[in-house]
């Protein structure tokens, strides 16, 4: 591979981020973290939305949506977490002190979150299973949120 | 399955994105679909930060690292497009007009670029064939800002 070829072209693709590109395996800066944390609850809150509103009766159950956000967020539902690090406990966000006081705790509740995005990929496409699982996700979510984040 | 409880646990999960989870069906705002695509962005450029640099020899192959990342990219690639509606056409951010004004050639864009990542997780584990992909991958990225993202 030409690897001018490439640095070029990853300076092209990424612009500012190019930096974070070269120097990865370094720690991110803190607010990079956090910018990334929350980008991935942005996108968590985009492909749950209209889960939820199918379980609830005020959007049609739609086998292929389903199955397309639940994929969506079992990958979504690993990646708010390294986020996190303590490095960004100065850093203005929603993440309440409990965070990073009771580690175990929130890593047990990150751990229950993903696995209901799991079982909900799993059974997408049968709409009873499916209107369950989005309730027991949305619990898993809310149970998360209201030990570590501020309203 | 209690929908009152379901409704509760949403609005707990998702906070002031709550109206968004139960009206899903109706088009998210622009200011939303923006922070939405944007986020998509970070996170390719989080994913694919660590791949370029191994392509670069600026950090040590992992190949569970590659293949994981670039699990997560086939998905990323798919979540900004939805983003690019023209509603957000007023909304400051990056993107030139280029992207309303050339609908066809902008998603012949982003179809490259998800194909990229789609080939990318196909070699994941194959060391030379991953470099190889990370360098197409990064020029697919680096063609669309060219053409569509102000610098």
């Amino acid at each position: 591979m030409n690897k001018k070829l490439v640095s070029v072209c990853l300076a092209l693709a990424f612009g500012a981020g190019a930096g974070y590109a070269t120097t990865v395996l370094a720690q991110a800066k803190p607010d990079q973290l956090v910018k990334q944390r929350q980008s991935a609850m942005t996108l968590i809150s985009k492909y749950f939305g209209p889960l939820g509103a199918m379980a609830k009766g005020k959007a049609p159950y739609d086998a292929d949506v389903a199955a397309r956000n639940a994929g969506f967020l079992v990958a979504l539902s690993q990646m708010p977490w390294d986020g996190f690090h303590p490095s960004t406990k100065g850093i203005d966000s929603k993440a309440l002190p409990a965070v990073y006081e009771n580690e175990a705790k929130f890593k047990e509740a990150a751990e229950r979150m993903q696995g209901a995005m799991t079982k909900l990929a799993g059974v997408a496409r049968d709409e009873g299973a499916f209107k369950d699982a989005v309730g027991a996700a949305a619990k898993a979510c809310g149970a998360c949120h209201n030990d570590f984040r501020a309203k």
